[in-house]
């Protein structure tokens, strides 16, 4: 069996541990396609916290407690960029991931793409499933704001890290996804897939920039594999993160059947609530409740077993 | 009083802190043009020792164990490099010292010349003495060695560090040398100056690749301000680094007097050797002799008013 996941974000990567655990036992081979809208260069490194988060998640080698970045780390590059007035200064940059990232950018300056480079990097962490950018190209989630009386556009980063997303919020905006392609092996990857799963990420800034990809909304709505979508909304709050402030910018209701329905019928065949949840629904999708926390990877398994079930495919 | 010191290297910037001593009792000012041969890109990151040598020595921020680099530094980030497999994994890359690069390289790629990058990063360590790279333009010292059977240039940083200069060694090789302009304020500071030094750095790899900018030799050798030059060697031997193998590449012989024929008359108007090497005749050029071992500030500040009384100027 294939399993083909779309995923950005914390929950996205614990998600898919929980993906990983189910496809050992059931055998199955299993791909992450993973969002590079919140994909920004700060101090001259290219950092892709989606990726990384998936890639350190999967390696075992991330912070549990922060939830993003390493076990360990330590702050001295950022006290010290401080200390010499570099902006920005609100962004969490510790030692350990800087090399990450200095690996990174050294290969992209060098002419790879992205998709190679996650590869290399890939090579240390040994992930146990396939992991794929959505797109080798410049695709940056920019948010419109009110900042100090003045409309402008802010990178994702900056909305999210600096100001918790307490501005005033117009809209998103996908910089650059127009001209871009889908990264190699995408769409062979859904294409491919016995199954393609949405993971519980927020659908706005997670979920959303992957599917603004020309190609890849199409490859998952018209692919021959059932769709499964797993709601990060449970009993009306978002599980982590600040989905609920995204969903009310785009005008969304913060329940299970509100992201249900912002992905709809021809997007989904199956969507997977909470039993919290239970009685969700939206046209013409299958719905069916299982407990949706991610409490551990045994849990999580659960829930993707309960999703492949919804499938049809187990 | 203007003293314009040329300089590179750990003992450059050990002198210099010996210059800004005697410069403060005497009400001189002070400008350092600073050998940028060295300067090597490695992780995408623009790393010039030594700049940072002076910069870190004056700010009270280097090791002075070590020599190099900063105090306190810790070493994540080169840990981290070598478990991706990124090369080169010999090369000293401490946490806090990546900042700096980083910010370096981030101004550099915004299209600041490295002078004024050196400028901004001086705003943090405020050396007491106007620093100024000898050129802003591409000037990094290569070696021709035989590494393997095979003969090829390598990055002097490879030489020094990589192979501690134990390969067969044929010559040194400024590249871009010949295109290379004086960094705004070099010529003025030369020409300006009522004292020009040259400090007891390695004669071939630091002090000569400033030489070789087109117009520096010449403003020094024919500039209006007396030039005394102290001696990197004492009692045949270099005080510190590797002097003795990159003089026996140029076939210059390893002593005080060697090294001020290798200046000359046309450079020098006085060599201060130590008190070892009273008698060391270098035809045209009035000799010296004191105790050079930079043991401390004071004593290093002794140095200075030693070269200045013989420049004629104090």
């Amino acid at each position: 069996m294939r399993i083909t996941v779309l995923t950005g974000g914390i929950g996205g990567a614990r998600f898919l541990a929980g993906v990983r655990a189910y496809a050992r036992k059931a055998g199955a081979d299993v791909t992450a396609v993973v969002n590079v809208g919140d994909d920004v260069r700060m101090h001259g490194l290219q950092i892709c916290p989606d990726l990384d988060s998936v890639m350190y998640t999967l390696g075992g080698a991330h912070d549990p407690e922060r939830g993003w970045g390493r076990v360990g780390e330590t702050w001295t590059i950022k006290d010290e960029l401080a200390a010499y007035g570099a902006e920005p200064t609100w962004f969490g940059l510790g030692d350990k991931d800087v090399a990450t990232h200095l690996v990174r950018t050294t290969m992209l300056t060098a002419g790879y793409p992205l998709s190679q480079v996650t590869a290399a990097l890939c090579d240390r962490w040994r992930p146990g499933v396939t992991m794929l950018p959505a797109t080798d190209d410049r695709l940056e989630t920019h948010v419109v704001v009110d900042v100090d009386g003045e409309r402008k556009a802010i990178h994702f980063q900056e909305w999210w890290v600096r100001y918790r997303g307490n501005v005033p919020t117009h809209r998103f905006v996908f910089v650059g996804a127009d001209a871009a392609k889908p990264a190699p092996g995408v769409l062979e990857a859904i294409g491919g897939a016995d199954v393609v799963l949405i993971a519980p990420s927020n659908p706005v800034v997670s979920i959303a920039p992957i599917l603004a990809v020309p190609g890849i909304r199409e490859a998952v709505a018209d692919g021959p594999a059932p769709v499964v979508g797993v709601s990060p909304i449970i009993g009306g709050s978002p599980v982590r993160g600040m989905a609920d402030k995204c969903l009310a910018t785009v005008g969304v209701e913060v329940t299970a059947q509100g992201v249900g329905a912002l992905y709809g019928a021809d997007l989904l065949d199956g969507w997977l609530v909470d039993t919290t949840d239970q009685g969700a629904d939206v046209p013409g999708v299958t719905t069916r409740a299982a407990p949706l926390w991610m409490t551990d990877e045994e849990a999580t398994a659960k829930m993707v077993e309960e999703a492949i079930e919804l499938s049809g495919k187990e």
